[in-house]
Formats: C-alpha cells, structure tokens, sequence
C-alpha cells in the first residue's frame, strides 16, 4: 500500500495524484473485503439496508456514471441506464437482484471499470480536471470534483461495509 | 455549496484544491447531521456501535492529531492523549463520555479544529504537500495523504452517520 498522493508514471501530474487517491481507496475497498462468503455479501441487516453486495456493484456503478459524463460529457443512454440502474439506485430491486455471487465476480466487475478509467485518465491532462459543468439545478462543478466523489461515494459506502461486518461478526 | 476543486484564494494552488476537499466533505457532513437532537446524536444503534455525537468528536480528533503530525511533526503528548483519546479510540469510554450534549457543542468543535487548520496551511506552500515521513512499521507517507485521509476518515464515518440515521427514522 502506497499512502503517498504523488504524480504516477503515465499520467500527467494531477492526474497522477487523482489516481493515488483512486487507487488507495480501492485497494483500502478490497481489503475490507477480502473473504467474504456469498452469504456474508448477501447478508441484510434490516429489511431496508443494503448487502456488501450491492454496496460494491454500486462503487462499480457509480464509476461507470462518472466515466461517461467526463469523458464523453454526456448522460447515461437508455440502455446504460438500464444495465445499471439497480445498482446505481439500490434499494428493493438491488436486494433482490445482486445477490448470490462469489466476492471474484464483484471484484472482477469493478477492475474492468477501474482498468478502463486509467486508460481514459491517461490521455487527458492535468486542464481537463478543471473543465466545467452545470447539474440540472444550476449548480457548476469540475471534473476533478466528479472524481473527487468518485472516491468518496466509494469511501462513505466503505463505512457503511464496516458496519455491516460488524453487525455480522456478533452474529456469530 | 461549491462543486469544484480549484484554487482558494490565501493559499498557495495545490493547498487550495485540498482546501476544496476538506471544505467540501465538511459541508456534506454538517448538511447531514443539521437539526439533530441529542437524543438522537446520543443514539446507539446496538451495545457496541458508536454514536452520531462520538463520530462527529472522533472527526474533530483526527483532525487535531493531523495537525500535529503535519504541522510539528511530532506526536501527541500525554496531555493532548489524554484529552483526545476517548473520541479517538471511540468504544466503551466514547459511549459512556460523549454524550448529553447539543448538536451546536460538536459543530462549534469542528469549527475549532478546522479553523486552525486553514490557519496552518495558509502558511505552507505546495511543496509541503510532499514531505514524507515513516509510520513505526517502515511504510512511507507523505502529507498530502496525511490530509487525503482525514478527507477519507470523515467520509468514511459519515456513511455511517446516514445508516444511524436512517435507523433513527425507522423508530419512529
């Protein structure tokens, strides 16, 4: 583990340090989750909440979104949408959906989004970070701050993994 | 609230973008915990989960460690030990101590720290960002992790603060 943001080989300098928060977070993502049965990823704590399942398709999901609205500034096709909207939303459907599948199913499904999001990093420079944008509602952000969330929509949701290993380990 | 990591006027390019960040999550998380009362901040999903009141100290203490760290390059006394630790470790003692007190007392915590913060990295220049150190097992960091993990801790448990929250609504 390399607890240093810092330029990376192949990417212009910021983007080199947005890939060391990517990557850190993953790999600290990974970790957490290094193990789990089926059943513990499928485990529900209330009716309402989310598995560890769901939770990790949503990092996936959520990477995907923000590939195509930076790189191809342009919303999700009806289509993409319907691939994934249950992850992206969670909720019912994801409780019923995304389940019964080995940890390497999840695990591979968010390396091929990562992988595409490095060699999409690795053509743009340190400007694109500060290309600008406008939310439905007004609001202006920059696609170093989409990345940004990126990362800490995958972290906040890491917190709420912690919780759900705990909850799991007193059941024990 | 801004959704850009940019520049910050009073700080030098690179400190500003991680000013953004900080400033940024900090926002999110007083968004989430407004209008809470203490018996809500004081309420304990189960025997050995931690309050929303203790994540909300605990953020403030690892921040104030970070300080010290980063900026005296040094670690805590005994005496700041002392005062930190409870919200630090969390636990026993953080279910316990850290409890009984108004949404306003934690807020005005924060602020506290935070303000020190911004006071301590207007007066370092990027290159600082890029000072490493050694954690007791050999592994290097750098201080632009340092504060990329404070960013992460708190996001971390904030996703965690939406679980007990959500919890909350359903006792209703």
């Amino acid at each position: 583990m390399d607890y240093r943001i810092k330029e990376q080989a192949g990417f212009s300098p910021k983007i080199g340090e947005l890939v060391s928060m990517l990557d850190y977070t993953r790999a600290v993502t990974l970790a957490d989750v290094a193990g789990l049965s089926i059943e513990q990823l499928d485990y529900l704590a209330e009716g309402d909440s989310n598995s560890i399942g769901a939770l990790l398709m949503h990092m996936a999901a959520i990477e995907f979104v923000h590939q195509v609205i930076t790189f191809e500034n342009r919303d999700l096709t009806a289509q993409e949408l319907e691939t994934w909207l249950v992850p992206l939303e969670l909720g019912d459907k994801a409780r019923s959906e995304i389940r019964n599948r080995p940890l390497d199913d999840y695990v591979a499904e968010l390396k091929k989004i990562r992988d595409k999001t490095l060699s999409l990093l690795g053509n743009v420079d340190d400007s694109w970070l500060y290309e600008e944008g406008q939310y439905d509602n007004g609001a202006t952000y920059n696609k170093y701050y989409l990345w940004f969330h990126v990362v800490e929509d995958e972290t906040s949701h890491r917190g709420q993994i912690r919780i759900l290993k705990r909850m799991l380990e007193k059941q024990k």
